[in-house]
């Protein structure tokens, strides 16, 4: 099960108070304010020229060389499906455990998919995917070492495939989004995590000005929505917006895991959008917070892990806290 | 290139008079009212539950046989590019001249593609794509020749796709949508244009289960974006304004032909989304036309052809009145 389905939510815990606090996503609680849509946004084909302009944006926004470098697209996982797909069905190696969504394209794919627990374990892969910062544990990779895999796959002309989905309130340092022009890797930026509008359905790929075309010429003239343009446009421009979102984001992270903390929970790692923590009745906490209308992740495969994402107004916050003193 | 190309107009008329009248789309120039959106259809990942239901209605307002033979997608153009790589590498026909994308698809995938004239050269194509009625000459087939298509296409194990982007404003008797479960047979419908919300990017496919859900699984958990979920929603359970968009677009397609005629340009087809004209001084029609700033539709390959979309405005409908006295 993925996070944000509140209808699941809903039948696991019937009785619970609504509306539910939703904390089973890493996504910004604050969006950004979506602007006056004008109606021709929604009934006219989106132009050439203004996804140029959201390209040259995203460009300056993520580091990448130029907006040649720019692939938009209608989510991250229109990307995957298509990223997956570039090599010949072979190797997927992804460090992991990680995101399931990226086993699952590269399966889909034809590729034997395995997971590595680490960089140096990539081998020869036709297709390496590494998620930086890593979710749900926030492990973060350096660029060095990224740059050293990024080599290795030049090296046999395999694809290495970074995802930095919550990179933008994270190490930004670490990107690799300056470094895709020699090839053979291509970076995976999510819109919609850090601005706080997952439903918008907005990511971009960078890649080499080669790869980059393929991937345009694949996705076609109208990659994204009319509102996704206008709003992606106008966040990305909005640098005083992004600075003020990095400092709220952190402080709130603080908040959150001075709480779990006192609730008695181990924070075993994370990123300035969700904790992770670990406990041996994590399923119990799980429960009792879900009757409390609190709603958090767990992994099927690891049942002492909690992942908790940020309350935003001030009343979800006290019903955390409310919930954990039942 | 494509219609709805503004900053192509504003470049070949750099003096024409502003808002251009853009008449290069076969778009309802009277868009379905966008209700209003709450935030958090921006803020929220799209949720299953109201996958499923947008699928119910569209399964309901096409007449496919349920919900599990539908796949919503932002975009007809993203399932093109998916259906194209449904059968391996092979030979690819299609009926035309049509819609270009179809081959370029095609092409990407991999597949040799061939264009033919008439459903009975599509031969025992890999993938055979009819696009019904068609655009931009709006021809139609017939239902019983496509089904036959479609047993052909069934005993090779070959696919044939129907692109009814034009249907709802059409022959709706002709759809193959009822004909889907049996295999070997994808229909795709485009949202935007009848309920004149291109920019919303949302088209479906109508398959088998089968393939529907190999299609679902492609496109992962968020294939549309909040807003087109929740306009989607409401658009497609309103019967009423359906029945009457339908009849607005005929009698506006009458009078559009009506002045077509006064000016002198044959109609060789169409629907009642748009016209398709031909005369031998075309070209200078489309730069008489452009320089009053009414953009329309030419095509590089049959340089007497134009294809009008319909003025929305009364005023729109009186520049292109004044741009053909000129």
């Amino acid at each position: 099960m993925h996070g944000g389905d509140l209808d699941a939510a809903r039948k696991l815990f019937p009785g619970a108070p609504e509306p539910f606090v939703d904390l089973s996503t890493g996504i910004n609680p604050h969006p950004y304010p979506i602007p006056a849509l004008p109606p021709e946004i929604f009934a006219r084909l989106p132009e050439p020229a203004s996804l140029v302009r959201l390209c040259s944006l995203a460009a300056k926004a993520y580091g990448a060389p130029s907006e040649s470098n720019v692939v938009p697209a209608s989510g991250t996982q229109s990307l995957m499906t298509l990223l997956a797909r570039l090599p010949r069905p072979g190797r997927a190696m992804i460090v992991g455990p990680t995101y399931a969504e990226h086993a699952r394209a590269a399966s889909l794919a034809g590729h034997d998919v395995s997971i590595v627990p680490a960089l140096d374990e990539l081998g020869a892969a036709d297709l390496a995917i590494v998620v930086n910062p890593n979710n749900p544990d926030g492990r973060v990779h350096a660029l060095d070492d990224l740059l050293a895999v990024a080599a290795r796959q030049r090296a046999h002309d395999g694809l290495l495939i970074v995802d930095e989905a919550f990179m933008d309130a994270g190490p930004r340092a670490m990107s690799l989004a300056g470094h895709v022009e020699r090839g053979n890797v291509v970076v995976l930026r999510s819109f919609g995590k850090f601005f706080g509008l997952a439903g918008l359905r907005l990511s971009f790929a960078l890649a080499s000005r080669d790869i980059a075309a393929r991937l345009n010429a694949s996705l076609g003239p109208w990659p994204v929505s009319g509102p996704a343009l206008a709003i992606g446009e106008a966040a990305l421009n909005d640098t005083a917006w992004m600075e003020g979102a990095r400092r709220a984001l952190a402080e709130a992270s603080q908040r959150l895991d001075g709480m779990l903390n006192a609730a008695g929970l181990e924070k075993i790692g994370g990123t300035s959008l969700f904790s992770l923590v670990r406990k041996a009745d994590a399923q119990q906490v799980f429960e009792r917070l879900g009757r409390a209308g609190v709603f958090v992740r767990r992994f099927a495969e690891e049942p002492r892990w909690l992942r908790f994402g940020l309350p935003g107004a001030e009343a979800d916050w006290q019903r955390l806290t409310a919930a954990f003193r039942r």
